[in-house]
């Protein structure tokens, strides 16, 4: 039977996942055609499909956290999902390397998919181009704008700077709330800031790090985006671990068991950092964390880098990102996109603009 | 006979149209599927087109400088593309008021339209309302990102912010390129900056102001772009002379018969200008030219306000454009869009990127 639905289905329902729900509910209250209909949802433990493909939104957590249904396998959703009545859209909310691993057969069986998930685009170079043959091929959409800096318009700026024709030169930004938030309050522009050591703690208790920190600070996140709009910008990035990154973790303190013994050791390292914002502070700039892509040298990297105080880098705020695109249209004044890259809400809003754009495509 | 072509009509061939002109050309020879077929071109003197719908895009300025025929009328031209034997879009790159009265009409005929026009926008209220309901009624699509900004992704922004349920409380920003330029050199944040009377005459021979610097310096054209982000934010702005609009023009200066004139006496003002400058700087402030719409109290105005140094608007360089997104889901940080915001090219690559999303969605 030809229907107008299109179906929803959704892995993940974790701290983007719920924003993502309640974004969703709202959505279908709102503009209730064309309709969207959920047909599968499910966490690492459990999951809600059934025949007819039909799940009620509203209180769609409650429910799933009575189901007795275990996950399908990733093919066995394929399956399924393939066999829905009328076009599917995959909503992946988790961070799963087997989930974005799996993309590449939804889409060419006619799967749209939309995520946050970082690992499908910054994983190896042969992933990245399998996903978006098999896209090609079976004309299934694939959207990502949350896997940089959350809801911000940076995807779609960076494709449709290419796709009309412009030539990007070079990009460059903070790309990590955490590691904003911590230079922000390590080297301020006015103020001389606070311990290293301190800093990190407090960011951790704020809830602005991982558990570990040193996920954070091994600058692995930040080169996971950069490797991602590298590619985007025409260059065949084989892996983040391909490119110089520079880890904030003193090597003394990698292997060392635990978080909390982490930071416990910390400020044992903290002369090391002073040092760092001192040589800045002496040339009227100061440090901050960022990541860079020289389009022409194909030169990508991330670390310590000193700026002017009157920069738009140096005088971020809180724990926002920015990122400047330069660009032979733009010329010397690069286009700047700058506010929260991080958060349940803003990173969910990509993800529900991104399903509204293909829907609009779709349906 | 069925096609997979989508024709492309063509009204304006001045700054901006010239640089698209070169963006489509780019384009088709990028990437030649699906076929984007021009079936129209006009200028207010002349026109090409042909019974079969097909024109040449290379030296198609050559061409139709060459032409023998005149222009359709604007009906006439719905009626040829309503009937092309396939889906078209309408590229307006003029800043003509008639042909954005007719929008209501094309788009009832099924004809997509993207444009850098502000007329149909921000001109009367219910010629908004017309356009989004013929729009809603056939399906065709209607994009104008160039039209606030040009190339910079405000009004995709702002639409992804409002269609994924965010709530907008308040849009700010420099919005003119020309006043942008003026005031960072007028008002700089390090150093005295130059007399005001200067600063337009510079200003204008640089190519940076209308052929009468009043057309700028008037407001008018900021309170256009305020107008048609204001009703995307949901506000019923019935015109752009319907809120506060604050002239730059000395009273004495508004009747003078040329731009020449004008600029001539300009300088007997400069006192006037200069104490603004100097009330900044007592309280370490400066002065810029800036639109805001606050969306619960419905408050939008244009005018002259006061900013910390350290305030991004303060920051700006050259002819930036900045516009900042206050909004629920962002918290106290807006979500800020920078760069330039005038020029043919990146207007026209707004253009180019609006054709292309309408190609994404109806082919």
């Amino acid at each position: 039977m030809a229907t107008n639905k299109i179906y929803v289905a959704i892995i993940g329902a974790g701290g983007v996942g719920k924003c993502f729900l309640s974004q969703l509910e709202a959505l279908s209250k709102r503009r209730p055609t064309p309709k969207l209909s959920l047909c599968y949802i499910s966490t690492s433990k459990k999951a809600l499909f059934n025949p007819d493909y039909s799940i009620a939104v509203e209180n769609v957590l409650q429910d799933l956290a009575a189901s007795s249904k275990a996950p399908m396998s990733l093919p066995q959703v394929a399956d399924y999902l393939a066999t829905a009545p009328s076009k599917v859209i995959l909503v992946d909310n988790t961070s799963s390397q087997d989930v974005a691993d799996t993309y590449p057969l939804f889409l060419s069986r006619g799967i749209s998919i939309v995520t946050p998930n970082k690992k499908a685009f910054s994983g190896s170079y042969k992933l990245w181009q399998d996903i978006f043959t098999a896209a090609a091929t079976s004309g299934a959409k694939v959207y990502h704008e949350s896997s940089v800096g959350a809801g911000l318009p940076v995807i779609s700026t960076l494709k449709d700077l290419v796709d009309t024709g412009d030539e990007v030169t070079k990009i460059e930004g903070v790309f990590s709330g955490t590691m904003s938030f911590l230079f922000n309050s390590f080297a301020p522009v006015e103020g001389s800031g606070g311990q290293w050591s301190a800093e990190v703690k407090k960011a951790k208790e704020l809830g602005y790090t991982e558990p570990d920190p040193r996920d954070d600070l091994n600058g692995l996140d930040v080169a996971r985006k950069l490797t991602i709009l590298a590619r985007l910008a025409g260059l065949p990035v084989e892996s983040p671990t391909s490119f110089p990154v520079q880890s904030l973790i003193p090597k003394e303190l990698e292997s060392v068991s635990s978080g909390d013994e982490f930071l416990q050791r910390l400020p044992e390292f903290d002369s090391q950092m002073e040092e760092t914002k001192a040589a800045a502070q002496n040339k009227g700039k100061v440090v901050r964390f960022v990541g860079s892509i020289d389009v022409a040298t194909k030169a990508v990297k991330v670390g310590l880098e000193e700026f002017d105080k009157s920069h738009p880098i140096a005088a971020l705020k809180g724990s926002d990102n920015i990122i400047s695109f330069y660009t032979k249209r733009y010329g010397a004044n690069p286009l700047i996109i700058q506010g929260a890259g991080a958060g349940g809400e803003v990173t969910a809003m990509g993800v529900t603009s991104d399903l509204l754009k293909v829907l609009s495509q779709i349906s």
